[in-house]
């Protein structure tokens, strides 16, 4: 066994006990009876456009449409998909900058593998989906942590200084998983401009990649800015995981800006790296799916609901948090423990500590130390509202038990 | 852009090039008119009961079906591969020991990621699918080659000695993908013999991997022989690419020896690597799919008259090959040329230009080059009869003017 991985399971194991201890919990109280904001698997059925798509693929079962294809995907899955990449990010792309992908951790997989020479190195935002770690390794690359604003938006000054000749990359994930927050175009052109000037300055454009499985999933008139026209490099990787709620069928994009560097090269090099991570094509009948369904997703509006529904219970007892504007995540600051001296909260140590409290109570989230912040925690609001609802007399009075508001 | 990537992308380029013009072929005379035995894209459609199964699965659309399920897999689908590959490798074996996959090619990857420390070897019997290289190169690994016997069979004196420190593990491949070879379970005792043997020596049992998607594609009453009984440290690796005809969907499985060192601990590196490899899980719906069709695979018999009928044309221009015993290749040898002194045919130079020869008459095969065997080409009989029937003739063409018995 590869001592990395036997590295990699021992260092997971305290979030992977939680998670175990969470399934006995559901064992014992049955899991409808658990508060489980854990996971970031959409409860949603998928819209039933897809239900009919599906069903009309199934019957037309037209000869070959399981075998192989090109290792890119079917022509015109990629042309259907070039198409509303256009239109969102506000350029002009075609089948040969679309490489179909097995979601978007596939994705981003095949997109290191392509780029990343031995010690380069991938700039990630703080709190960041951590298993961006391990994609990079898996290909010799090192994850260059840089902090965001206490609002959680780029620290673009953090991400001008972390730039070295070893950057290959900068990774964004807008909306964002763990904290909901949606960067502006004005943000996207000023990292743009640092990353432009980078690249006049050491004759290496560092990639500019956008992780964006939720941009369909944002609220009250956000809008997820386009990134293909605001940097020449920019490559984006994005999954009908949860805009259309397939996260088990495993299909996804690679999409690359047509003004990239030897754009026909990088193109070729993604369609190699799919093949030879074992890849070797997104999953055919999902392909001709979502080539039918570009203008579908889920019924956005349940998302909205439940995150005012999660607010709400926040905001009873009193928990700050960061405004979600996208994704289906709320990031909750840790609340000050009885007994605790302010600094040592602020310290941010306590995430554990609180994420096993709630557990007394049936509740469950994920430690920020899960995302590299320690001292806040992610509830997944990705389930029944009913469930959100009811938890609320939970949070109180594990809340008061917190705080030394009242004996248990 | 990743050097390696760019490298590997310059070096393919013969064998791409090769294809290209296939392409091009097919576009001026009609894909219909050309001979093209070049690719293992089974074009027999799935069988009856996989169609009546996605149908009843998508009719059903159980809440969550898409959604995400362990990375190993529903416990439900790993419990039924598990009774079908207890019955074909004579152990007994438990959902515990099966991960499900993204077909064969993620499965391996998916193992070397796991198995793998940098410098590790991985030894491979000439001819083989090289794309084992680039799977072993993904995860720090190095291909160590060993020449076959010249029937194709293993050459266990050359695999003994091939044996060292860093062997990780002996990659088998039965039935062979390009030569039709099935092994013996005589071959698999012997291979056990000699790694147990090299374990009590080294204290490093190397892991005997078997990439069997083929194995129910075999001949006049031919069985594939059972790997998991025959030695402790065994993985089989497999997919219903071929048994099913779903290539394109990308679903297969890996199933461990229950006696494997470390067996628990290998189960969840395997699961870890694929979570972090990006695969994530097998897609949801073909999970589901081949759970309900462990029975099931397309007609063999159909396979069974493409050989002989291949055999023949080959034979009527009196072309040697390896007897195929099972998958849908033929291995050929490059005939001797007009011109040319028997010991340089012998030497195996001609392959490349053997195959440019066939193509002038429009017939499309791999050179033995891309297997890592020069001086013979492989032919993929997953096509339409008739077209193997109707190129009787121009083999017979272009064998006259390759050997010099007519002028063109």
């Amino acid at each position: 066994i590869a001592k990395e991985v036997k590295d990699a399971l021992s260092s997971s194991s305290l979030i992977r006990k939680m998670f175990e201890e969470g399934a006995a919990l559901k064992k014992i109280h049955g899991a409808e009876n658990i508060f489980d904001f854990s996971l970031g698997n959409p409860d949603l059925s998928p819209p039933p456009a897809f239900h009919k798509t599906l069903l009309e693929l199934v019957n037309e079962e037209t000869p070959g449409v399981h075998g192989y294809m090109p290792n890119a995907g079917y022509p015109e899955t990629r042309a259907a998909i070039a198409e509303k990449v256009s239109a969102e990010h506000g350029v002009l792309i075609d089948s040969s900058h679309v490489i179909m992908s097995v979601g978007a951790a596939g994705a981003l997989n095949t997109v290191f593998k392509a780029i990343l020479n031995p010690a380069d190195e991938v700039i990630v935002n703080k709190p960041y989906f951590m298993e961006y770690r391990a994609y990079a390794k898996n290909h010799r690359g090192n994850i260059i942590e840089v902090e965001t604003e206490d609002d959680f938006n780029l620290n673009l000054e953090g991400i001008r200084s972390a730039l070295s000749n070893e950057t290959a990359a900068v990774l964004i994930n807008s909306p964002n998983n763990p904290t909901g927050r949606v960067y502006t175009s004005e943000t996207l052109k000023a990292l743009s401009a640092i990353l432009s000037l980078h690249g006049e300055k050491t004759g290496r454009y560092p990639y500019l990649i956008a992780d964006e499985p939720y941009r369909e999933i944002v609220f009250n008139g956000i809008k997820t800015a386009p990134v293909l026209n605001a940097y020449k490099n920019s490559i984006v990787v994005s999954s009908y995981s949860k805009s259309l709620s397939l996260a088990g069928e495993r299909i996804g994009y690679i999409a690359l800006s047509p003004d990239a560097d030897e754009a026909a090269l990088l193109a070729e090099a993604l369609i190699y790296a799919t093949r030879v991570l074992g890849f070797v094509n997104a999953p055919a009948l999902m392909q001709r799916c979502v080539e039918r369904l570009t203008k579908e997703t889920v019924n956005i509006a349940v998302y909205r609901e439940r995150r005012d529904a999660f607010k709400q219970v926040l905001d009873a007892v009193d928990i700050h948090y960061a405004e979600p504007e996208g994704a289906f995540y709320i990031f909750a600051k840790v609340p000050h423990r009885k007994g605790r001296a302010a600094q040592e909260t602020d310290a941010g140590e306590d995430d554990l500590a609180f994420c096993e409290h709630l557990k007394k109570y049936l509740i469950l989230g994920v430690p920020g130390a899960g995302f590299g912040k320690k001292g806040w925690m992610r509830f997944a609001y990705c389930v029944n509202d009913k469930l959100i609802k009811a938890s609320a007399d939970a949070f109180k009075k594990a809340l008061a038990a917190w705080r030394g508001e009242m004996i248990r």
